[in-house]
Order: structure tokens, then C-alpha cells, then sequence
């Protein structure tokens, strides 16, 4: 502890990284993989990664591993778009183990025409939604927090507060709190804003939107964010918030925690992105997964303690 | 039920088979994809499947279905040759739940030289293993059930008997039982013989060797088992067991309720081939699924009270 966490805090990169790659034989995975789920259960590393073919629509597909760094993955997706709702892709998914179900958090990616096609959830451009599963494999869909407007980067906590669910969600430029008593009505009356840019500081003075599932801690929640500057570079940060009242910020270090610096992070479908939807914490490492320039998958860890030091200090 | 019973119950093919094919543009399954064993648990159909490749090594992958008919395959095996012992592949694997755990019985083919190399387990060509597993995908290797002796087509009963792990295995040309207290050491004076090829019976008059999981019914247990005539063809029949004491039978029918007929069961790396290592009951219906001519993987069904008054009256 002490000083140094003030200023000096960064995520250590596997050496080996990327750990996933498009697989050129694979038709709905042979473009892009990146902004993956993945959860520790069981002893096994589970994935869910977003995947793009060369019809740039994102689906879902699912991977396993022993040892969190070497992925074996299912042949075909295990979710995909269902109508016009979300035609061009289901995104960034998010999954959430909450008393032994499995909670995905996803973006629906809606039509370009709205007024052809049927479409159960009338929401903007993209739509946060929710889906459910038993078994980590086959998901039910559950519905939409929100509709009528963009919103995404939405994350179910990992257990009620106050008897409530409680999800991140991201109304631009500002990360938001919702609460459901059911996981289907997201009443408008208690979404408030917890935290947004910082004009004044760089990395993150533009727009801020939630990582992976946020990480309980004696001294709060952990919160992995991502943001971007005025050169739309992303980076990855942290900030500390109330157990009680997520939308209450302990404390938010000014740092960064995570640049793009290697090549296939500067460079790929979208330049200068690291974006992160996944921080599962197994023995005292936490293992951040992100997507790199929205092409590949890497890797990069930090020691439990080393982190909540950094949120509360740095 | 009545006299129809007593001469007429064949299992009815699924209208598609086969269901699983080599996959061309994998390596370690492009040649052979048979004999799996499956189980239903917690809403999925689960496959592990032997396969193989040009280098005609046996590995087994798994596969995932909501339906039991469409499967989507892991890219790469879930289990494969360790040393001398097994060089040569892990074959015909039969997957048994039991107390909230998974055992694997599977066949080790061991190196060609016996004098060369590190084994683990000093058995015949063909050694009966036990590998165990609390997630369906990593696998624990248990160890041999013989030693010293050609023996396979073991499989572990669903439940304990008198405290004992029950599981039949073959010693050439009889089925045989097999009991341990622990399952590693499996002593020889528990071992003796369930039944044998009926030499005036035609279809199993030479070699007989167990299916699947035994299914236990109110009229005992309902076993699936494989036979061979003088011409070398593998049909498929039933056997009803005592509950207590599964080394007595309680009877047998004489017809068998499946046959080589399609083309790719009758043509394939060996010809003439049904054979199952899987025949998980849900809901009312037995899947069973058998490998076609060693190259394919089939499914047919039966309602589960038909195959018992078959089992009981045929």
C-alpha cells in the first residue's frame, strides 16, 4: 500500500495475448471476436463472446476452459438475432451468476428500416436486454430494460440489494443505476445517473460506460469502467462505489488502468480500443478479458488486493 | 401390450440420420465420428463421441443439444491419449451420473510396442479406465478396472447396490459384473458372468457386450446390448435384470430390436456395424445412440413401456 498505489496502477497483460482470434473456417466467426462474458463455475472458465462473420452481424458463441487462457470453443453460436428487433446483431454480453442462474446482459442491434419486420421490443437503434439460463448454454430471452431510446453497457450485480435487482446501464455520456423488483419492469423513477466523463481529465472526458460485473468488495464495489477521450481512444478505469447505494461514488481514481499500446489493440475493425465486459475474480487474481480494437480477444490480470488499494487510493 | 410383444419391437430411426458426420475440416475428426455416450442433464443433451482422425487415433469430443438431434460440437477434444498405456486412443466412452458426479468407462488402446515407453497402467491391447468429472468437460483419470487382460465394454450402473459401484465389462465372448467398494479396486471374486452369445440363436450367437447405462424399472434393470453372428454383424438387443442381483437374468428376449439396414450403417470403416454405448430415457422415450459402420453416429428411439413389455414379454 501507500503511495505508489496513488499513481501507479496497471493491468499486466498475459504474454501471449491475444487469446482468441476469428477462425477464418468459420463463417458467423471469421471477421471479429471480441468483448466477451466470461464467469468462473464449476472449475471452468466459461465464454461468451460476441462474433462477427463478413455480414458484420454480431452473435454469440460460447467457449470453454480449464485454465482461463486456453479456449475451446462450440462450433456454432449459442445465441443469435431473433427479428427485426435485433436483425443486425446481439452484442456485448455481459453474464451474471445470481442464485445459480445465469443472467446475460446483451445489446440488440435493431433493423436499419424500422417499419419493415415484426419486432417484440420497440426500442431505439439499440436496446439493452436481458436473457436467462440454467444450464450456460441454451438462454431464454427475458426482455428489455428499457425501450424507446439508445442505451447499452448494461450489467446485472451479482445479488439484490434491498430485495432489488440492481443493473448499470449507460445513458450517454453518464453511466446509470436501474432496480427491478423482477428483472422485467425497470421503473423510470428509480434510474439515476452514479457517475460520468471528467471534462478535465483526459482519458475519460467524454464518455464513460460500465465493464464487467462489478466485483463486491469489504470496502465497496469494485467497478472496472470503460471511457474514452476526444481522439475516441477507449481505456479501461476503476472507481469504488457503496455497497448500500451503487449510484454513491467512494472514491474514483484520476488513472487509467489499461491503454491500446500493442498492435492488435491500436489496430483492427475499430482503431485504439479496449473494452471490456468481463473481470471474474478466481483466488486473488482478477481476470479482465477485453476486446481489442473490436478484433481479438486479450487478457490482462490484476491482484485482487493490488486493485481495491488502487480504487481506494489512487 | 399381448402377443404382439413377443415378436415384434424394433427401434425406429430417427427420419435424418445420421445424426453427426466427420467434420472434413478437423484434423482430429475428419475420418470417424461413433459410439458416444450421452446423458440428459439440466435441460441438455450431452455427447461425448469417439472420434478420429487420418492418424486413426481415437480422441473423444463432446457435443451439446437442446434437442438430442442437433448437435454443436467443441473444436476440440475433451479427452485424449495420455502415455503407452492409451497411445493408440480412448475408445467408446459410456457416461454414468451418479450422486452429482460423472463417471466415464472408457477403452484404452494401448501402444503397439509394449516395451517402449511409460504406461500407467500395465493392462492388455485394450484396457477397461474410469475417469471422473464434476463438469461434463474435464475429465479425471480414475484408473483401470483389470489388468492383464483384452477386456472392454464396461459401463457403470446409475446407482450403488448394497453400497457397492456395480459395472458390467466383457471378458470375450460374455458380459460380465464387476463390483467396488471404492472404484479403484474392483477384486476378482466379485467378478462373474450375466449371460453369453446364444450359439442356436442366430443374431448373438457369437460375442455379446453391454450398451448403455442400464435403466432401472419397477421390472428390473433394462439393458441394451450388442451381439455378433458368424458373419460378423452387430445387432442390438435387450436383456431385463434382477435389481438386487444384476448377474441374474430375468429375461430375454430372443429377437433383436435393431439391425444393419441403412447404407451407412452397413458401409463404413467396418462394415455392419450398430453399436451403442448410449440410451438415455426422457420422458417416456429412449434415445439410444449407436455408431454406424464405425464412421457415423445414429439415433433411434423407442417408448420406454414398449421396450420394457419387450424386455418382460418378447
Amino acid at each position: 500500500m501507500g503511495d505508489l498505489y496513488k499513481y501507479i496502477m496497471k493491468l499486466q497483460r498475459y504474454f501471449e495475448n491475444p487469446i482468441l482470434l476469428p477462425d477464418l473456417s468459420s463463417e458467423w466467426e471469421n471477421y471479429n471476436v471480441f468483448n466477451p462474458a466470461v464467469i468462473y463455475h464449476n472449475n471452468l472458465f466459461h465464454m461468451w463472446y460476441r462474433a462477427q462473420g463478413l455480414d458484420w452481424i454480431s452473435r454469440i458463441g460460447y467457449a470453454v476452459s480449464k485454465d482461463g487462457i486456453h479456449w475451446n470453443r462450440l462450433k456454432q453460436p449459442v445465441f443469435i438475432p431473433e427479428d427485426a428487433h435485433d436483425e443486425r446483431g446481439v452484442e456485448d454480453p455481459r453474464v451474471t451468476e445470481l442464485n445459480g442462474e445465469f443472467f446475460m446482459a446483451y445489446s440488440a442491434y435493431r433493423s436499419n428500416d424500422r417499419d419493415t419486420g415484426e419486432s417484440a421490443y420497440k426500442g431505439g437503434e439499440i436496446t439493452p436486454m436481458f436473457a436467462r439460463s440454467s444450464n450456460l448454454i441454451s438462454w431464454e430471452r427475458i426482455g428489455a430494460m428499457v425501450l424507446g431510446e439508445d442505451n447499452k453497457d448494461h450489467v446485472l450485480f451479482p445479488r439484490r440489494i434491498k430485495k432489488r435487482y440492481i443493473s448499470f446501464h449507460r445513458r450517454p455520456p453518464k453511466i446509470w443505476l436501474a432496480e427491478s423488483d423482477d428483472m422485467h419492469l425497470w421503473p423510470e423513477v428509480f434510474m439515476r445517473p452514479v457517475f460520468g466523463p471528467r471534462p478535465d481529465n483526459g482519458w475519460d472526458s467524454k464518455r464513460v460506460g460500465s465493464g464487467g460485473v462489478p466485483i463486491e468488495t469489504e470496502h465497496g464495489w469494485l467497478v472496472i469502467y470503460h471511457a474514452y477521450d476526444s481522439d475516441h481512444i477507449y481505456r479501461l478505469g476503476v472507481c469504488l462505489l457503496d455497497l448500500d447505494d451503487p449510484s454513491t461514488v467512494i472514491h474514483r481514481p484520476k488513472d487509467f488502468i489499461l491503454e491500446p499500446k500493442e498492435s492488435w489493440e491500436s489496430r483492427g475493425d475499430v482503431p485504439n480500443v479496449v473494452f471490456s465486459c468481463a473481470n471474474p475474480v478466481v483466488g486473488d487474481i482478477v481476470y479482465v478479458y477485453y476486446g481489442g480494437a473490436d478484433h481479438v480477444i486479450g487478457l490482462a490480470t490484476a491482484n485482487l488486493d493490488d486493485l481495491i488499494n488502487f480504487a481506494r487510493f489512487g
